[in-house]
């Protein structure tokens, strides 16, 4: 196989699905993955399978394209922009249940103008800002209810994301985190509710909320993405160990520098990404943890640092050019899926029989 | 224009090109450009045009791609891992001439076997290291003679690349350090030769030696690749300034958070990159520098903070909704061109009378 490579267990990842599925099925409410960490045909279907009740996209090309693999139900949950909605009006043209969102009276306007225009209306949830990580009205602010009132019969609900839970990394913290993303989001639906609107959706979620939350009442539908694979970051959140990892990258070794224990290998940043997200956390795995050729990480070595198609691990004392020879095979596991899947145009997918397959991803807009 | 896109000022880029090229002439060698950074065949033939003897290399897939093009003389300046030859050699066969390199007998020895068994001879440069910043044999290293023996009539030279230099930022350091990688790869050459092994090439750079050297004597051939487009690093190392930047992301504004000036735009890290170069150096500029729809910088606008697919730039004590609003188009220079780059499967060029053309990118291995 050639490398670099991103190999996808395929073993871990339907765990890793039905993991969060039954939390879901448990907490009483619908799951609506968010494709934007894979982008991958094969990796969706497995979330239907399992029981995912639609999809979230993160851009209208992810939109066309899981539409045209068979996905009705979509989610794009990302604020629209004006230009955006000739694309959309596509989409819902060809008969996808698309949803917009929005978090401005302009955004809403917008979206209302062109549907006169178009005689097309688009269903449009109103994003709520729960943590103060990003977009989204406050639920208490009158905003919300301006909003509301303008989208009218067309607004189908609200939906959060709590961002935030990104920088925590105990079960407290998290459980706490979480439910303030669904108290603030129950909030926003019952304004509205109270005003005489319609609010029939409550969207709430994250990876580290989704695995955290006590309770999930008055929510009907739960995001989430990252934990089809998990990553490095997860693993220091607290909601993965490292063995749940299902994205590695395959690479070789292509060099040495003996007399300081480097190991050179041909994954560099260009495979891993830039994404250094362990940085800040509890620990700074680099730009990833090294593991040997079946994905068992070996103690103490991390991928310190990388170059475009240089990565560089550090192995103290140890005599690296006899231990990992040239052309050795090494996994690494990654800080961020979402970021290193997006450097590689398809996913080699081990199954569970030992096959390989190629699994196409998405990139671009 | 669908945003985010990737945009080109090819006038810029022509003056980099030009630039570059000139200081090679009047340095007295060939140049031979890294197309690593843009990996568009748009981009090598205006250097092509410009006068470069051939192109530098960091994939076999970039190799392909340009041979395919048309461009002959071709150097891939990674250490050759072995199971990659099977790749080299249909590019030889194919009448690539296509050159290697290693900086290890256990390389050296995978090479000649190889050739050996297929009955080809590669082109071999030994890689030596200047500065202690990742691959190469270190100039006065007996293992220099012993691989350049082993390769013997298949040598064709010594390349090195002063990656330390960016770590740099005055012009008093970037001139020592380019002066140490041309006389440290010099010296290497000047070795060889005096055991009577031939050592026709001696190739250095990189954009900031390159841009800082006062002589190159000894030297045969330059190589550099982020000057065809310059980014906030370069800018902070001080080898060009911000009107020189030719590439940069056109955003949209999708959203704001009015009370704390913050500006949502369409350009997160799927966009950007993950790239945070300008982290360690003398100004940070978070994830870019925001400039207006033409590309003037906006003082104190930067990207600070980016998830996938939103940037949030922050104006203090600024009217952003108003100033801002809604679907306002902005352009945001990167830190690194190369990790910019390679978020997009194509570029939008901007050319001299204003016309919109699409440059294709090469992505993956």
């Amino acid at each position: 196989m050639e490398t670099p490579a991103a190999l996808i267990d395929s073993v871990k990842m339907q765990r890793n699905i039905q993991r969060m599925q039954q939390r879901a099925d448990a907490l009483g409410v619908q799951l609506r993955p968010h494709v934007k960490t894979h982008k991958c045909a094969e990796v969706v279907a497995a979330q239907i399978a399992a029981g995912a009740s639609g999809i979230t996209v993160s851009t209208l090309k992810e939109a066309e394209y899981f539409f045209a693999l068979g996905i009705h139900d979509i989610l794009y949950a990302v604020a629209m922009a004006p230009h955006k909605l000739p694309q959309a009006l596509t989409l819902r043209r060809r008969g996808c249940g698309l949803t917009l969102i929005t978090d401005s009276l302009a955004g809403a306007q917008a979206i209302i103008d062109f549907g006169r225009q178009h005689d097309e209306t688009f269903a449009v949830m109103i994003e709520i800002d729960c943590d103060g990580h990003r977009s989204g009205v406050k639920p208490h602010d009158p905003l919300l209810l301006d909003i509301a009132r303008l989208l009218g019969d067309t607004l189908t609900g609200v939906l959060t994301h709590a961002g935030e839970s990104y920088g925590l990394d105990t079960p407290e913290a998290l459980q706490a985190i979480a439910e303030q993303e669904r108290a603030r989001c129950v909030e926003a639906a019952e304004r509205i509710r109270a005003a005489g609107l319609p609010c029939a959706q409550v969207s709430v979620g994250s990876t580290p909320t989704a695995l955290s939350a006590i309770s999930l009442e008055g929510v009907t539908e739960l995001r989430a993405g990252v934990y089809a694979f998990f990553d490095l970051v997860m693993h220091n959140i607290g909601v993965c160990s490292t063995d749940e990892l299902a994205l590695s990258v395959l690479t070789t070794v292509i060099g040495h520098q003996a007399e300081k224990g480097w190991i050179i290998t041909d994954a560099g940043w260009m495979a891993m990404s830039r994404d250094r997200g362990t940085q800040s956390q509890k620990k700074d795995f680099g730009y990833g943890q090294v593991c040997d050729e079946r994905g068992t990480p070996i103690e103490g070595l991390l991928l310190s640092s990388a170059n475009q198609e240089h990565g560089v691990a550090h192995f103290q004392g140890v005599d690296v050019v006899a231990q990992f020879p040239l052309g050795t095979r090494l996994r690494i596991l990654p800080n961020h899926a979402c970021a290193t899947g997006t450097q590689f145009g398809s996913y080699t997918a081990v199954l569970a029989n030992g096959d390989l397959q190629v699994w196409e991803r998405l990139r671009g807009w």
